[in-house]
């Protein structure tokens, strides 16, 4: 059996120019990701991909073969070129699984799937967040404690102008006194979609344990469920199945 | 008290190229929708923008004014300016309601803001269409018998690429064989959105009572609801609210 | 033009009971928040019905003429008779608003509506709760801050076991740790249900302006929208409308 | 591995007593239903359970060990006991699937988790059905066509008392013009629920290979995803996470 292809990517461009984000992802942040979903899912293919790479990493090939993408962006969103948006947009219908982080809440392809502004309160003060779970049957919540805390994180606060979420995972609270959605599942066409709120370029966030799991769970949920279909045409019906009357 | 603004649009394309079209609307649909609407609203300020008109009648000041925009589209969909669904796409998440009717499935900002494909199935073959109220508390439905037919329509068929509607206030039934969800909400942002599926243009569709009556319920439905407010930024909270503990 | 009738149940056994709530509701929690909602909306009909009455104040008579009821319980749950509770489902199903406040979130109707355990975690400690507007045009949330405090509450915290709430007014933050769903829409049958968190019995909750405010539109928004139908039976069709060919 | 467990309920009364019935299904509904999974899931443990049973086959330990329930009643929905509809209940909650078929959506565990009417209209007139996929890439479709049809089927017409699906698998048309949500999926609690209509007593459904792919595929998607827990229960949290400030 074909493993789930898993691939992360990372705009990659604060660790490149940030000494601060580089002492804690020296390697990248998708690298620690990546590493992270090893961890849990060893027979996973996982691989990452980057803004340099051509066509940003993510021709149609190698789309094509993705089962779950997760996407990290912030500073560089605009560089991001429409027609890479398109195919990751095209392949999210038909079936591939998206995992979209942190200041990904604004990233081109997370807009232009949940069709909102996407916008949120921020503050960049060293928060401690709590994270609850919301939704302890929930396959993305497994053997995760009802509660934990990440010593420092950028805060991200409510209003998220997203549609409802349709299933609410986690919900955030900040030391400053601020609450977030900041695990929300939708989906569109045959794809799952997931948003999970942690993961400022600054904090270990990535290293921490339970957020790797949230991280590795979620591919595992988001993974292609059925067929995959051509759901981006609109085919023409010429024969009824059923005798239309003469008018 | 300032009445309702309520703009109609419409491509307004093939009324002027196809002779059986200006035969069933000489004035255009945008008219025949908004004479539909004042007969039930004769408060409402309705008015009609088209295509061709400078910036497509839909200028920053005019979107400022309306409350509920009514989308007619079809042959010329790419002919929309992007600027210009852009403007729509922002006020629709400020609180202006958003109705799309018909092959206005395919338009820029239907698909701009559900996110998916919005596709279907199709056929233009006059089939008999049955339309059947799932949702009889709801006020789209408000005045209208359990089913209604219209003699012939074009055929939308399911699958119909689109979010799981909030509320589904109509399905139809065609003659040659198909289901559709027909008549359905969605919330983005603060704004209220319904299709509405029948208004193919070579039949009297909204020349029908129960389609006029339809139309103007959801128009009062889609009226916005509470504050406007600017949601499209993504502030910077920088004062927290609770004291947050140095680290 | 007949007025909103809003009926406010109130079990009205604490008051009774607990000299420290007498002090605070010296006319029961129900006549408080009747008169909030007046304040707002001096033309509604509100009045007040409690448990001791006879059919709990809520004959079929009554109910066949409310339009929206508030429902405020927690230690006589069980006091409650099944036939009232049938009774009240059928009303809200045929279109009465239900308005379903604090401890209520353990009462017969609105496990009754909801299908699941409406279980939380729960602290009395005095914890300031902090409410954040998750959806800033939705009519609820009309004329409110961004965000309000009240002083002490009771600690009620997630996992909420509710289904996903159709929209996400409010989520509440609290000075112990914990988060909470505290402002939730539904739709069951023909009527909108609304639950609000805030109003332990020992707290002067009900007269904080923030908290009338938005109860006052919540009946608003609960306020039966369309036709009203009977919607309980399932009837035969004898007759289709279409031919049935014979087999 | 433990095999996932699978019960497949049956009230089995009009086998027994309509001779008409018992020719279609001469060892009862379930067992047809239940082979038909074997069929597509060979490792499963599929048994059956039947109203006349102790217990109606359903004790507190062989529910404590089913991870996926199927429930097929119709004319003895009453004589289902409260106390086994609420260990049901509480079962789903905690995470066991549950797929209710045709006229188990009058059954008083249906109605108990969703909370509404539950009603529809039915004609039995032999019509023809048609079901379509409205959503291809979910499980619950996997290996079927577009559309199939059903020769003869009772009609089930909207309006469907419940409340909006989370996702719409399949909607059916009828020869005599009606058109029926008939696959809806909800989560309540920690359980998956699936309503499938077609499977009236007197015609042969449960034989059709492709309403047998449906259920087994159902059944399947139905499976228990992640924790385990106890979700019934309001516990007092007593210690808060943060500092409470005096007051």
């Amino acid at each position: 059996m074909k493993p789930l292809h898993v691939v992360v990517w990372n705009e990659y461009v604060h660790e490149t120019q940030n000494p601060k984000v580089a002492a804690v992802y020296p390697k990248g942040i998708h690298q620690v990701i990546a590493d992270g979903i090893k961890k849990f899912h060893p027979a996973y293919a996982v691989s990452t991909a980057t803004l340099a790479e051509p066509e940003h990493g993510l021709t149609q090939e190698r789309l094509d073969q993705t089962d779950v993408l997760l996407w990290w962006g912030h500073g560089a969103h605009d560089k991001v070129e429409d027609k890479i948006v398109d195919r990751v947009q095209a392949r999210v219908l038909q079936g591939m699984g998206l995992i979209v982080l942190h200041s990904g809440h604004f990233s081109k392809i997370f807009k232009r799937l949940m069709g909102t502004s996407c916008a949120l309160q921020w503050r960049e003060a060293g928060d401690k967040e709590r994270l609850w779970v919301c939704n302890p049957g929930h396959p993305i919540a497994a053997g995760l404690p009802p509660t934990f805390t990440l010593p420092e994180e950028e805060m991200y606060g409510e209003p998220f102008g997203i549609p409802t979420p349709e299933e609410q995972v986690f919900i955030s609270w900040f030391e400053g006194g601020e609450v977030f959605r900041s695990g929300n599942c939708w989906h569109r066409g045959n794809g799952k979609i997931f948003y999970f709120q942690p993961g400022h370029e600054t904090y270990p966030t990535y290293h921490d344990a339970n957020v790797q799991r949230v991280i590795a769970n979620a591919v595992a949920w988001a993974a292609p469920q059925g067929c995959w279909q051509d759901v981006l045409r609109a085919p023409c019906a010429k024969d009824p199945h059923e005798p239309i009357s003469k008018k």
